[in-house]
């Protein structure tokens, strides 16, 4: 499972381009050396229309990445895999950092494997496209 | 507390019949021998409309529930608990995992007491239409 | 940082003045002492137009806060912040508070270090500003 929720708000405008985002950070997850099976991809956005940033005085724009996978990957994978992810999301939004007030953030949690229930058939269907 | 919050990609369409599911893990939740209180049940979905799914070359599909509740049942309720749960999402979506790529998830997170903060009338309402 | 989220069901109407509880939030987190920066403020809501609340019969509404945060700070500071924060939702809706069914919840969640990543430009911005 390679779970990532990217929260944006509506101001940063068609700029933002969020659909090629999310196809860079789903590709970084297939790209990670088998670690995230490709069938456990799930990247997606939520546009935010109400929101309050910093004093509330200027246009501030915000994205929040939150990353779920499952627990065991070692501290030394997630340092390395996850700061290139943000290098994406950093590189992504380059242009408008330089123009607009913007805070990017990108969150990692890790599932409870107890607590956690899958079915799914997308792995097979890869496997017969391929 | 009994929250549930089902994320579905809006490529599933109607047939995904998503106010029947959210009925029947509300059910669920009120059909627990009074371990969630049904005052307590909050279930609710997010229809996403941009998403990159596993190699974002098929059009797949996915379900993702995220249970709250606050901490203390025992590994044994939850176990049968929301593997029961589960069932009932896969029954649910069971003709559609038959014809397209699905990939269902639940995932069960706890709430820590100290920073839960509550104020309900509810429970109130319910005894007084009962 | 000093997220909070706030998710709202549809049927609580205009009454719920969500904008300007977004920011009765925001300012509550810049009202801090300096714990929270006022650069890292960012609050936002999301509107619930899907959901089964209770037992399902009445038209009952929700409003649930989600809090997140880095971790470190006391759990005395937690308790009496978050407290003041919760008497503010309990103000901001008291009046529907009285006329329908409602609950209201507030949760805190702390970020792990390790798995936190940023770039932001408000906080320069800010004092440019002042």
């Amino acid at each position: 499972m390679a779970h990532a929720v990217v929260e944006y708000t509506d101001n940063l405008g068609p700029e933002a381009c969020i659909p090629e985002l999310l196809e860079k950070l789903g590709k970084k997850f297939g790209d990670s050396g088998g670690v995230f099976p490709v069938g456990g991809i799930r990247v997606r956005a939520i546009c935010l229309t109400e929101y309050f940033v910093a004093d509330g005085q200027g246009d501030d724009a915000f994205v929040n990445v939150t990353v779920l996978m499952g627990a065991g990957r070692t501290a030394e994978f997630k340092a390395k895999f996850f700061g290139e992810m943000f290098e994406i999301v950093k590189d992504h939004f380059a242009w408008l950092f330089e123009r607009r007030g913007l805070a990017l953030t990108l969150y990692v949690n890790e599932a409870d494997e107890a607590g956690s229930f899958k079915h799914n058939n997308l792995h097979a269907r890869l496997k017969a496209r391929s």
